[in-house]
């Protein structure tokens, strides 16, 4: 029997993993007995599970939340929990505050546990940690460049996971999440907003802008790859891992004309004709100094599975969040 | 004219540059008004300074102090306080507390002077940075994977250098010394000290132990490269650096018998007859994780400058501290 903590369950991965370890009913091999789920605002259990859930909303980066939060010694915590990178850059005491005193009054909080405790601390870090100049394709031996404060605070937390896993106050791995497609819900503002509009907005009849050229290449990832990549590093035999304990996770790399030749293979011409191209060279200038393709070596060779194709990502988003 | 600070002012390197100051009356082209050195035992103004000085004694990671130490906007610090390795390891609060929370402190209070204040912050890491396994030759690009809390610490220092640069709260630079050799003083229980130890004792007169075998490799520089690097570090022009802050400076890739041929060329058989083999396995281990070799190109680019030889560096101790 094992007892789950995550911390961030209100997000859209969050939300997800809860779902999916409702539906499971086990994590890492053994059965769930009780399922935690907290964030700033009051996440929702999802109904149904087999075991006891709660949810607790709270801001883990208040000295003391996150000693209450691991008290009860969960098996399994996820931190998913992070102020995304456009606001940590328009806030930058809030970015530290959240994305990196949090995530350290966390790892504090275990470590003072003592005893012998010793959990699995999955962390979602993020492709932030790289920052042009880089080689065409990243290897596992490249070097963090974040550009961000988003990636700044992620690559200090990748450095804190594996010192306090080294020197055995919990049992950390690090994953790095590709840019999640298709992301469910409304058109945003964000930078990265596209990747997923161009495919979501025509799925749903709506018109899809595309700022940037159709050569951009880019990482990407579905939600449900993303889910895999947490649960097989909840279960994971870290002592391979050795000192390096963050990972980056295999995506799949596709230029945007790549992207919407699959949208055309899956969903037809007339979904195709609701992308239109409106240049912006802000986002293009954005865009350009974001990793294009990575050599996710070590992930592969650990059993993390990618999406088998970005036609198989969009087949995905229909079942998923269309019910098809 | 310029007003200087150096944080760590009592050390051996912090001496050193304070002297050199001292001697050359500027840095970086400039004229220096003020020099002030801080510790946490107060540090001794060397004599004759045509210039005014201070020595001011605390613990700059309790809050507060930064702050009074930049109130008088000094336009260049160095930053050269730290908790030793040994020390880190051994004590893991006083390690984050000092290599990590001070720093940011100091980042901090220079950022919260605002109003135009951008000094130039010359920061000290450590090849410490790096953990095995790694290339014979550690290139510019490698990934920084510490094995102990203070290559932790000082890794996380080099990101947060990187990012308030970035976003312009300063204008940072730092250099990652080599070990370095020949250390003055007496011998001491670091891992490190017979890199020292079997150089420094034998021009003394005295025995010195060699605990590992002829064939180590290491990465070597003298206390007067090391203090090179700070000076050119301080009048650098930043610009080229990028968003990459941090520069692993160039140092001597010696082994142990070469070091002992130096020694030999410079002060006779004599002398490395003092040397004796008393092979340790537990230094032996510590020491086969570290780094050997680099290929620092871009500190080289930049006009930072290696010591000569070996000999060279066994010369600099006899004139420095010997007097010869």
């Amino acid at each position: 029997m094992t007892d789950v903590l995550i911390i961030g369950g209100a997000g859209m991965i969050g939300r997800k993993l809860a779902e999916r370890l409702v539906k499971d009913g086990t994590v890492a091999g053994r059965k769930i007995a009780r399922l935690t789920l907290q964030d700033i605002v009051e996440p929702t259990a999802p109904p149904g599970a087999a075991f006891a859930t709660r949810a607790i909303a709270g801001d883990f980066s208040v000295p003391g939340v996150a000693d209450t939060l691991v008290a009860g010694k969960p098996d399994i915590i996820f931190h998913l929990a992070a102020i995304v990178s456009g606001e940590a850059e328009a806030d930058f005491d809030k970015g530290y505050r959240i994305n990196l005193d949090g995530t350290r009054l966390l790892l504090d909080a275990i470590r003072k546990i003592g005893g012998g405790y010793k959990p699995r601390l999955v962390f979602t870090s993020s492709i932030a940690v790289f920052g042009a100049p880089f080689p065409d394709a990243i290897g596992d031996e490249f070097h963090l460049t974040p550009l961000t404060s988003y990636g700044t605070q992620k690559a200090i937390d990748e450095l804190l996971l594996a010192d306090y896993s080294r020197r055995g106050f919990l049992d950390g791995i690090g994953i790095r999440l590709p840019t999640i497609c298709v992301r469910p819900g409304k058109p945003n503002k964000a930078a990265s907003g596209f990747f997923s509009g161009i495919i979501r907005e025509p799925l749903n009849g709506q018109e899809a802008i595309l700022p940037v050229s159709r050569d951009v290449r880019h990482w990407h990832a579905s939600p449900r790859a993303a889910v895999g990549f947490l649960l097989h590093a909840a279960g994971l035999d870290t002592a391979p891992l050795g000192a390096r304990r963050t990972l980056t996770m295999p995506g799949l790399s596709v230029t945007v004309a790549e992207q919407i030749e699959a949208l055309g293979r899956v969903a037809g011409q007339a979904a195709v004709k609701l992308i239109r191209e409106e240049p912006d060279e802000t986002i293009r200038g954005i865009v350009s100094g974001w990793a294009r393709n990575f050599e996710p070596q070590r992930a592969l060779e650990l059993g993390f599975k990618p999406d088998a194709s970005f036609d198989e990502i969009i087949r995905i988003y229909q079942e998923d969040e269309l019910g098809r």
